[in-house]
């Protein structure tokens, strides 16, 4: 409930997605109910594997993540989170409050073994496919050791979702050579070194060399990871403005631009977050998937379909399997 | 030297300057003498201002900053910046290892009553004009008070140099409200509005507002300011990728593109740095532009014009008045 177009593009997009897959999964609306209901009652629901679990408050985009989960429990992203705890269902995914959903996420699932933040692995588009950022936002105050474990998480999630085979993990970084960076960094380059064996770690990369597509994940703080990620999206709107300027500049730069529309489409499609939808949340027990605040119904879809991809290739299984004997070897610490 | 195409790009940006200003100041060449006069042999330079003082040394873009400065007290670098301090020249112009000429103008100009800390400015482009993003890497690791002492140089810059009337400055933050941030943001904020009577303080900004032009001058540390940077100016050639992938599907689509060639260099001309040159440093006791190694003639002249508009801005002079006095008010500490 907690997305700008609530619950319209969340169930739309549900139903979209079991239409899709023929009822491949099953998908539980958690909400208030009478909105929900209306909104189902526009559309062909006959069939699919579509239940309602009501819950009459929302947490807003205001709402200050950690004091509205205790002031709304009743609220649709609480009850839905404590059906994922108790395994009634499979993976959450939401549209609402990033902050609130990662805190929720948090606190109520807890944190896979040998995990010491959950991290949100943000998907930047690059010369060779798919680049994930973690943590593109969950942590702002990092240690080291986080650096090292969201390198671990992502590299996991790149070769498992992505399909890399042995993804290239860089240290985001002002220069190349190991000496360079702020404190943080070059303590972190260190345990990379020393944890080389959980993946490969091509040592650190700069801001040129993300869409070149020079790793396949990308680590840095949550801060710039944020700062990084917001930038990224503005690009297209930015270039937009641009051409919108050259077209009023004449008949012929507007008959040019009129031609490029389609081509340009096609061409910032990549820049496109409802191609793929959410983002994963690592690190937590569980499946949680964060979409914009105003993600479509596609956007919507295609965050159900990660939820299950995650699910189906057993993430959180594989990140136990590399971090959960960690502190063994002073790793986390 | 210390550029890639030294010293052929910087004599030709030079000579070049000064047929197009008609010799309104003079241009030193500082360098190996034969080189350099070697290339004035290739050109017309009659009637121009322009002189050699030989240094035979050359600090490369591997050299460390300060180790460098040491060892080769003889290259242009040090024998140029030695020349402005001595006052024999009013700027200092380089295409050489960024780190080396910060160190350098820090080392032997001196910073600036009242600055903790130099800091390059860089220039990006926004649907409100040119944007100044301070730091842009001098400073990798930052206190509070350095990021309000960036605030302060970035705002006069802005409001001499690109006629910004009462600049809006913005701290680069995850979120909009006072208490986001990590632990420098949030101190940083504290000094920002304690300090608010020496510039248009707009609070916290987001990476998305920076192409909008949300400030006129955007606050951070030197780390994510360079990793910022370097994305930025990587996003014109990735999108040439994918124009080119776009016209290799088909005729219609090489048609379509071969039409937008045009277009395209226009409405990227504001990601070129060519187009402004270079990025000051600003803090220290002189006028130094920083340029890329890779500066093409065109740049090299427009850096010059740089360092003649700080001169006579007197950019220097305003910086110390608005923080000369600052110890008083606890804001450096």
């Amino acid at each position: 409930m907690g997305g700008d177009f609530a619950p319209c593009n969340e169930v739309r997009g549900a139903v979209d997605v079991l239409r899709q897959t023929a009822n491949r999964f099953e998908v539980v609306l958690v909400g208030r109910e009478e909105a929900i209901r209306s909104e189902l009652a526009k559309i062909n629901t006959g069939g699919l594997s579509l239940s309602v679990v009501p819950a009459d408050d929302v947490i807003d985009m205001h709402d200050s993540p950690v004091v509205a989960l205790k002031q709304k429990p009743n609220s649709s992203l609480v009850v839905g989170m404590m059906l994922h705890k108790e395994k009634k269902v499979d993976a959450f995914v939401s549209a609402g409050n990033t902050g609130a959903v990662t805190a929720a996420s948090a606190l109520l699932l807890g944190r896979i073994r040998g995990v010491s933040r959950p991290t949100v692995a943000a998907i930047f588009p690059s010369e060779t496919g798919p680049t994930l950022i973690v943590d593109a936002g969950a942590v702002t105050d990092c240690k080291p050791h986080f650096l090292f474990e969201f390198g671990v998480m992502g590299s996991i999630y790149s070769e498992y979702v992505f399909k890399k085979k042995n993804p290239r993990v860089g240290l985001l970084n002002v220069g190349e050579e190991e000496s360079k960076g702020d404190e943080l960094t070059k303590e972190a380059y260190a345990k990379f070194v020393a944890g080389k064996n959980r993946m490969n770690f091509i040592g650190n990369i700069e801001g040129r060399d993300i869409l070149q597509g020079k790793a396949d994940v990308v680590v840095c703080d949550g801060f710039l990871g944020n700062v990084l990620l917001k930038f990224a999206e503005s690009v297209p709107s930015f270039l937009k403005v641009k051409f919108k300027n050259y077209a009023a500049e004449g008949l012929l730069q507007k008959v040019l631009m009129g031609l490029l529309r389609n081509p340009l489409r096609t061409i910032f499609k990549d820049f496109d977050y409802q191609e793929f939808g959410g983002v994963p949340l690592l690190g937590v027990n569980g499946v949680t998937i964060i979409g914009h605040g105003s993600s479509t119904p596609k956007a919507i879809s295609n965050m159900i379909l990660r939820a299950e991809e995650m699910v189906n290739k057993k993430i959180n299984f594989h990140i136990e399997q590399s971090l959960g004997n960690n502190s063994s070897e002073g790793l986390n610490g």
